[in-house]
């Protein structure tokens, strides 16, 4: 089965707009086993629809966009001319269409009354974010699908957009993953050469983000699936910290909570990032109290206590200010772990010696401070980011190793 | 002229990459008055290839992705046999591939040798971040362009060929713009009625980001470019915060070192996110030493000198609360200016009378303290995001008046 995605809308052909719908549409087809084969991008005019609609020879057709109740939103009209669709007008449609504007105190407009017109054999995907509706239909043995461009619309819509070709199609695929941090792409295929000649029948497919990678395994046969998700998990569980539906600030907030552990950070280079990355887990107040952003030095000698002469004798950036930094944070907050981050996040600043990339990273729990040092890739916004990503995994690996213990000598 | 951008490759198709690339391009394209009609994304397949530049009918075709130097890379390949292309092999390519991985003590490979193969006639766009050079052509009354895929690589390579273009094409294009902040686009939009109109030589694009929008002006006529540039920032100079090159903190961070001040921040709800990006300003070092992340009512005590009174009375979300933490900020750190941010991100927490959204700051300055409310849309990482470009909008008024004063006296 080929798939075509068809994207409506000046506003991505004029760069004003990202075409994410994109991604999300064949991201969500491949955990389903279906394949993009083309994408398009065209202007709301009704010659365009034509001609792509006479070039498309897809079994599947998708278009994002163009579902609105403007007059150059023709999506609708110029697929159903095109196809030679029988329509009526879905009392239905109307009436939650008026229950959304009434949801916001406002009136219908009679211009909203095209979006509830639709082909008498289709279905209807319902849209609670906004006016337009999506729709399935079927013509010519090819399965069409119609939905709104804004990706806030069209994304609650998806999952039912699967169960509809999964039964057409009748596709039997299970699909599940995990995600990694403290690893990288080049890694990771390196350790898995032949990992995926021994899986023969789950599609493995890798999405790297900023310092943590996904694994998507999809297979029609789950008996499959259970043993190459076991089998990737015993050669890789330092790395996974959870699976799909997981981020990696949200495990160290409920390792936290599942501890009773106050957390502090005490931030130079990265400036406030890690408490404010921590902190958008919501009902992360339970774990945390206080933090500093220490960034001149004389902050971290009032603050945290840090001696003016580790600064004069080792600098801001070292092993050894980490190490007063997080031990002051700890004295001054009474924080259970505390994380002290120091580094150099250039673009200027950087020397021979202690090069841009280099961050010191101190960690306070049970009375023992460690310190670990980092030379990161990238610009002054990636050091930055990825010292927040490299603190909250040694944050995560401490906080098990504490779980696992606890488990261990309590049972 | 119109214009077909073709992107190449599994990644997109799959959803493992969002294609900037298009985004890029077009919105160059645009600062020289080209349009992009329509845009593709293929898989790297022979056949692909031809049956989509059989398809294009567009003056202007760009192809990015598929220059690389394995098997899969057949973008030179596919299109010089296409357009049936005399070729041969560009000594000078080969030379500086090789000088590209002596650089990173690395021998080329016999694979790279067909990245130096290019038509006759051709021009060649150079890559220092990578092995691809990108190139342009004319055959058959087409404008081809080839770039890499990687945006890295991309993106240096446009100003040479909107350089190319607007030569080849004889284009007379000016194009310069406006960041704005604290203002919506519907509600600039209702105050550009008739402006459009006024200014019809005079192409005028708003881009709306979170919390921000830019204006982009294109002309062919250097005067009625100034014309309109002079009348829409007498219009909105109240909103206007710099050219396109600059960011809001990077505005921020000038003022403050123009006026030799420090700056410090006391974070609730924001959690470090204004230290984080006001830090992400390379050399803010010299406009900021310290800041507080003041999550419990407790640090708030403890840091900032709220009273227990205030949180009990009004809580931790409200104008007194702000008003103390900011009062404390600045007898804590001796700051010139100070911040602080109080409010609920979400999604619990929220009440009839103080809902989810509703942020109070107070600033600091010259021995006073101003507070403001404002209720903020959105999820949780919105609500926090958009506190932190309203504050650092707050800064950015109250530090002009400071400098147009002293401006004022001193003449």
């Amino acid at each position: 089965m080929k798939t075509a995605i068809i994207t409506v809308g000046k506003e991505v052909l004029t760069g004003k707009t990202i075409n994410t719908n994109l991604m999300h549409i064949a991201s969500s087809l491949q955990s389903i086993g279906i394949d993009v084969n083309r994408s398009f991008v065209i202007d709301d005019i009704k010659e365009e629809y034509n001609k792509i609609l006479e070039f498309v020879d897809e079994d599947i057709i998708f278009f994002t966009g163009g579902l609105g109740p403007t007059i150059d939103d023709i999506t609708r009209e110029s697929t159903f001319d095109y196809f030679k669709m029988e329509t009526f007008l879905d009392q239905d449609i109307v009436d939650s269409i008026k229950h959304y504007f009434e949801r916001m105190n406002m009136k219908m407009k009679d211009t909203n009354l095209k979006q509830a017109i639709r082909p008498l054999y289709s279905t209807v995907l319902i849209n609670n974010e906004g006016t337009a509706p999506g729709l399935y239909f079927e013509v010519n043995n090819k399965h069409i699908v119609l939905l709104p461009g804004p990706p806030s619309e069209l994304k609650p819509m998806l999952p039912t957009v699967l169960e509809i070709l999964t039964k057409k199609l009748d596709i039997k695929l299970y699909s599940e993953g995990f995600k990694l941090v403290g690893t990288g792409e080049s890694y990771m295929e390196d350790k898995l050469k032949g990992f995926y000649e021994r899986h023969p029948n789950v599609n493995i497919a890798p999405y790297a983000g900023l310092g943590e990678i996904k694994y998507i395994f999809t297979s029609s046969n789950k008996h499959d699936l259970e043993n190459c998700k076991k089998a990737f998990y015993s050669k890789f569980s330092d790395f996974i910290y959870g699976n799909l539906n997981d981020s990696l600030e949200g495990v160290v907030v409920r390792l936290l909570n599942d501890l009773n552990y106050k957390i502090s950070f005490a931030e130079s280079c990265s400036g406030g990032l890690l408490s404010g990355k921590l902190l958008n887990v919501s009902g992360s107040s339970s774990v945390y109290d206080e933090g500093f952003v220490t960034y001149s030095n004389e902050s971290k000698i009032k603050h945290l206590n840090v001696s003016q002469k580790v600064l004069d004798t080792f600098g801001a950036v070292s092993n050894e200010c980490a190490y007063q930094m997080v031990e002051g944070l700890h004295k001054n907050t009474s924080c259970d772990i505390g994380i002290s981050i120091t580094g150099i996040a250039g673009p200027t600043g950087g020397t021979e010696e202690k090069p841009v990339g280099l961050v010191y990273f101190g960690m306070y729990h049970n009375n023992k401070v460690t310190t670990h040092k980092f030379v990161f890739n990238g610009d002054r916004d990636k050091v930055r980011n990825r010292s927040v990503i490299y603190a909250l995994n040694l944050l995560r690996g401490e906080l098990l190793d504490v779980k696992n213990n606890n488990k261990s000598t309590t049972t």
